[in-house]
């Protein structure tokens, strides 16, 4: 194989070597099976042993009970953002929603083209989604609480999830699933596109505490109800399983390999500090979200001129750096941190940032 | 690796072994990007390619042109039987459905569920569901008429399909998609899951013609409308890429190295024979569907007893035969030999199925 990249892509983004590494050298025998996992079929014990390690993995990781329900979705979070709306919703209730950036705001339109009575209660929109909201007063009287907690676009974060009393919250957690630990009881649904921290696209984690399921109205389609996936282990029809498999071996090695959420949060803490430390003492570089919302997944940036980050972009590339391109809405640099990204990688990017901002100068 | 089975799998299915060996060759470094193709953009040249290829190959083997759009959609073909209703479906104009088995049973469900005019214009549940129905009018009235052209369960297959004049045809093709040629031009919209013949389980191929996507209506959910995936080739949100990339891998061997459908289709005319023929010739086999009506992708059978079923799964399954138990839901036995099981494995099979039947007299 040629020389691997450092790779900063906001999503799809970098896997573990050792997990592809596992992958190809069992692609074309799975367990003996004589099979490839593309091959083995959805009803056999090969692939219950691999949906079941995943979902066990993930309740041990994040210390889940019976309580809670994980689900396997295809679709993407876009798929959840009408799911949840039309499961969720209650009659005389209104439905409450926190705007920090593009993927709330599109959760926001999915909930209103159902006619839904949404209230967005916090937004940060007044400076272009630069900032968590503080101050709010969460409603008693909703449905449930909708938030993202990170916005990959922006580049902002939930340091502390809200607390909405009794309301369930319900959370878009793409872009941090998995990197740090937090209580789940507060939440009734938790949902992550698998694409950023735990494998590769084509599929979403769902955890939903169980008593919400009671919500799912009768007459949806049956693809559209949360029930669906819980009686039936998430395989009433065919999952997504070479997507599973592979969240399967991402959650082996953060389990097993890194040693847990603790341990992946003081991690991701680590690069964080690296690189921020790096461009808070810049005045070449300088970050677009307030300090105390920054993200530890997305770290945005632009430089003196668009020329500049575009050069930047570009020089990087050819150093190995990838994936360094803000998005294509809002321009400017952007290095997404997940979890796969190691300390190493975050270094060498440092470095060539001082590199570049010395040439320049 | 150890040694590799037959698999007759209903689906997920057999994948021809050279697309297994690409995939596996270019895992950790796709094209010289440094990157797996499990961690590259869905916004990079390199993915546009991917799925750009995927397309182009598509409308090769089929031979369609402009009038017609292809397009990537999760979910499974059951999230299929109810966007069709909710798109293509006509104010004051019934919905036509033909029930040839559990999955047309399923998706004149779903449409039920929508409060949709459903007709059943034909139906072989009279007798099991082990013939195609003959004698039927297809109505001028209908918004569209939806069919299932090969039954996997119940191993039945359309040799011709049904004509219906202006009425555009809505095809569930999951498990002979792409298994021989036909005229795309009477089909409003075709849909296969790409688990048989073109792919892993996790993507969904729909083809539909472009004057369809105008009876999308405005106020559904967003990830539901076709229109969503016409104008943004598929890319509205994060495709599951890695999917995509198998598909392509495969459309690539099914037109270089097999050359296309009219040679698959007579390679699959060729199976078909080999195993037909057979079981035709043996007291102690009995295939399941009329002979008019009988799957050259799914050959059910049964043996004297259930007992003796049972043996034939296991034991077959000792001499690396894999994947010949029916569908739970009808006992028996069924072979799959979809496009990538080859004739070497059905020969096998036969000689295997002689070699059982003698031991037992």
């Amino acid at each position: 194989m040629g020389k691997r990249i450092h790779n900063f892509n906001a999503g799809p983004a970098a896997l573990p070597l050792s997990v592809l590494e596992e992958m190809q050298s069992e692609l074309l025998d799975f367990k003996g099976s004589g099979m490839s996992i593309l091959e083995v079929s959805h009803r056999s014990k090969w692939f219950d042993d691999v949906i079941n390690e995943a979902i066990e993995r993930t309740r041990r990781l994040l210390g889940i009970g019976d309580a809670f329900d994980v689900l396997f979705v295809q679709g993407g979070a876009s798929l959840q953002f009408c799911m949840i709306p039309m499961n969720l919703a209650m009659p005389d209730r209104p439905v409450d929603y926190i705007n920090t950036g593009t993927w709330a705001t599109k959760a926001i339109k999915e909930a209103q083209i159902q006619g839904k009575d949404v209230r967005v209660i916090a937004s940060s929109e007044d400076r272009g989604f630069s900032y968590i909201p503080k101050e709010f007063s969460p409603n008693q009287d909703a449905a449930y609480l909708h938030f993202t907690s990170n916005n990959t676009i922006k580049g902002t974060q939930w340091a502390r999830f809200p607390n909405a009393g009794e309301v369930p919250l319900v959370c878009d957690m793409s872009s941090d699933f998995m990197s740090r630990p937090f209580d789940v009881r507060p939440f009734g649904l938790i949902y992550a596109g698998a694409q950023k921290n735990i494998g590769p696209a084509g599929s979403v984690m769902v955890i939903i505490r169980k008593d919400m399921l009671a919500r799912t109205p009768g007459k949806i389609p049956t693809m559209l109800k949360y029930t669906t996936f819980a009686e039936k282990n998430s395989m009433y029809n065919t999952p997504s399983c070479v997507v599973v498999y592979i969240v399967s071996l991402v959650l082996k090695w953060l389990e097993e390999t890194i040693g847990g959420l603790e341990k992946m949060a003081g991690i991701n803490q680590e690069k964080g500090a690296i690189i921020y430390d790096f461009i808070d003492g810049s005045s070449f570089y300088r970050g677009t979200a307030d300090n105390d919302s920054r993200s530890l997944m997305n770290v945005t940036f632009r430089l003196p001129s668009e020329d500049l980050e575009k050069k930047f972009v570009a020089d990087a590339s050819k150093e190995g750096l990838g994936g360094l391109k803000g998005h294509r809405s809002v321009g400017g640099c952007r290095a997404s941190i997940y979890n796969a990204t190691g300390v190493g990688a975050v270094k060498a990017l440092v470095a060539f940032m001082a590199e570049f901002e010395r040439k320049q100068g």
